[in-house]
């Protein structure tokens, strides 16, 4: 009897790799080589006849791959939190399972919140740059030289009060910040999910807001966390920036397109603000040197890593693996995708 | 009457120059009016016939000084954590009473404690110097891109362990680490001092370490929060690095010189450990562009802004004046130090 073929569109991580190369009794494994993305062509040449595929993020799944793969096609694993590069409908349609890995980057992308917080507030992008290029020497001392607002007693405002907002509150509460508010797709609604038990007796105040506004008027530190759709597009704009207060930092860890880069270059050239720190942005990762936003000494613009802790993308890599096999036998994925 | 003469050697923040100028009826205040340091003959030229004087970090309070002022002089107030800039041998054979301002920045360098561990280990300053050099659109995502250790799980190793390494400790409880090791002057032995509360009744293992290598060996964060003494400069040096763990990162927080820079600079390029986070470097400020530490991607050096926030400098700058006044009235200072 044939193998069943599976496709692998990488080389994977140590225990993820020994997971699957455990399998090959049962299992034709096609596997990418190289450390570059998979090739296109070579992934619709390969998928002919493959009950399961793990693809990447830079990997689309959409009509052409599954019809080049044929009706056999069971299940697909996505080794990433965001799902945007399948075309759910197709997979519907021919029922094939969809695994993902939503969960196991909670704290990696919370520990960069807390970074992203501090390094705008503190101007670490503006002190690293300052003394790289040898201007230390040429620093006089005086009692407000580099200085940034202090954290305790903020306002914190969430954008989004979902996992990672709470696990970043989490972290934050023993900062001494004040005050939570956070603004969901039901503004005013308390939210149901206690993710870290921090909702019930809180020692400070968390509520929901009633709307953007404010959102924008009353915290320190406002924190970007909501998924990007057709209403959260650029819902962060000059009308927000304005609104804001002129210390208070914002910090995008979701989806760059939440913010409008203009706006923000803008707010932070005027001074309407007083830093960002951005893990994401619009365009990106086509972010060249002469970008506005590199030109913004308060601006702090990290590479989209999140999730990139060796914990965090062994873990993804190995659940990418279990759900697989969970595709291929008909079994529990560790996080599937309702289609 | 003539009027009691104070000299200040600089212009202050907002409500503690309101605080000074409040007394103007009293006293006759010489005030330093540019954004330079203090002019040294300025200040020996006007410290004749005062009462008190209320130094910064860069004016040496030295005999020189003490016999310009004349004995009248009743109290030195520096807006200062440390006092190396006066010499208290001078002051104590006079009865010159010294003021300081050793507490108020415990938050601000907590904070920025927790900024630097980050940033030591998810390549904060690599990721920005790449994506500032236009990199990113040239960086194809893999499974270890920019990947850094995660904390939780962490043994986090104090060397010393006072007020502002407990306060950084507090803060990183909630990010998940496991364990807590601290080497102060006396190996083995429990601090007495527990300053927030953390010590009683832990909820992970906290102890003391029973020796350098010790720390070295078991922490994934060597967090230098130690005063610099003779037995403490080159503390952390070849010996050190080498028995870390590669994936180990070093925050400096405290002074400089406990840390050998060449042995640093020799880990990081050998892969010795995994990152750094320096607030403060031997030598400081004269760090020019060719300094070798910032031809290592995985060292973070700022500009010592350990207490820079604008609510600690302007709790400094009132506890200044407060102990200024105290001191010419004969009252009780918020801080001063035992001569």
């Amino acid at each position: 009897m044939a193998k069943t073929k599976v496709v692998v569109t990488r080389q994977l991580i140590d225990e993820a790799q020994k997971l699957l190369d455990a399998k090959k009794e049962e299992l034709e494994i096609i596997q990418w080589q190289s450390e570059k993305p998979c090739d296109r062509s070579w992934l619709l040449e390969n998928a002919k006849g493959a009950s399961g595929i793990l693809v990447m993020l830079t990997d689309k799944v959409d009509e052409e791959l599954l019809q080049a793969a044929g009706s056999q096609l069971k299940t697909i694993a996505s080794f990433s939190v965001g799902t945007d590069h399948v075309d759910r409908e197709a997979l519907k349609k021919r029922s094939i399972r969809l695994g993902y890995t939503p969960t196991c980057l909670t704290d990696a992308v919370a520990d960069l919140t807390v970074m992203l917080i501090l390094m705008a507030q503190r101007r670490g992008g503006e002190c690293i740059a300052k003394v790289t290029r040898g201007e230390w020497p040429q620093m006089p001392w005086h009692p407000l030289l580099m200085t940034g607002p202090q954290i305790r007693g903020s306002t914190i405002g969430f954008l989004g009060f979902g996992r990672i907002a709470q696990a970043s509150l989490q972290r934050l509460l023993p900062f001494g910040i004040k005050r939570v508010i956070y603004l969901t797709s039901k503004p005013g609604q308390p939210v149901k999910d206690d993710h870290f038990n921090l909702l019930k007796n809180p020692a400070i105040t968390i509520e929901p807001a009633i709307s953007a506004e404010q959102l924008a008027q009353e915290s320190d530190v406002v924190i970007v966390g909501c998924a990007l759709t057709p209403e959260t597009k650029h819902l962060i704009s000059t009308d927000f920036f304005a609104q804001m207060k002129k210390l208070a930092v914002i910090v995008n860890i979701a989806r760059g397109p939440i913010i409008d880069t203009d706006a923000l270059v803008k707010a932070l050239d005027q001074g309407a603000i007083f830093g960002a720190g951005l893990d994401v942005i619009e365009n990106e990762p086509n972010i060249t040197a002469d970008h506005p936003i590199l030109k913004q000494p308060r601006a702090v613009l990290v590479p989209h890593i999140g999730s990139a802790t060796i914990e965090t993308r062994e873990q993804m890599a190995t659940e990418s693996v279990k759900n697989l096999l969970a595709g291929l036998e008909g079994g529990r994925m560790i996080n599937e995708l309702e289609l």
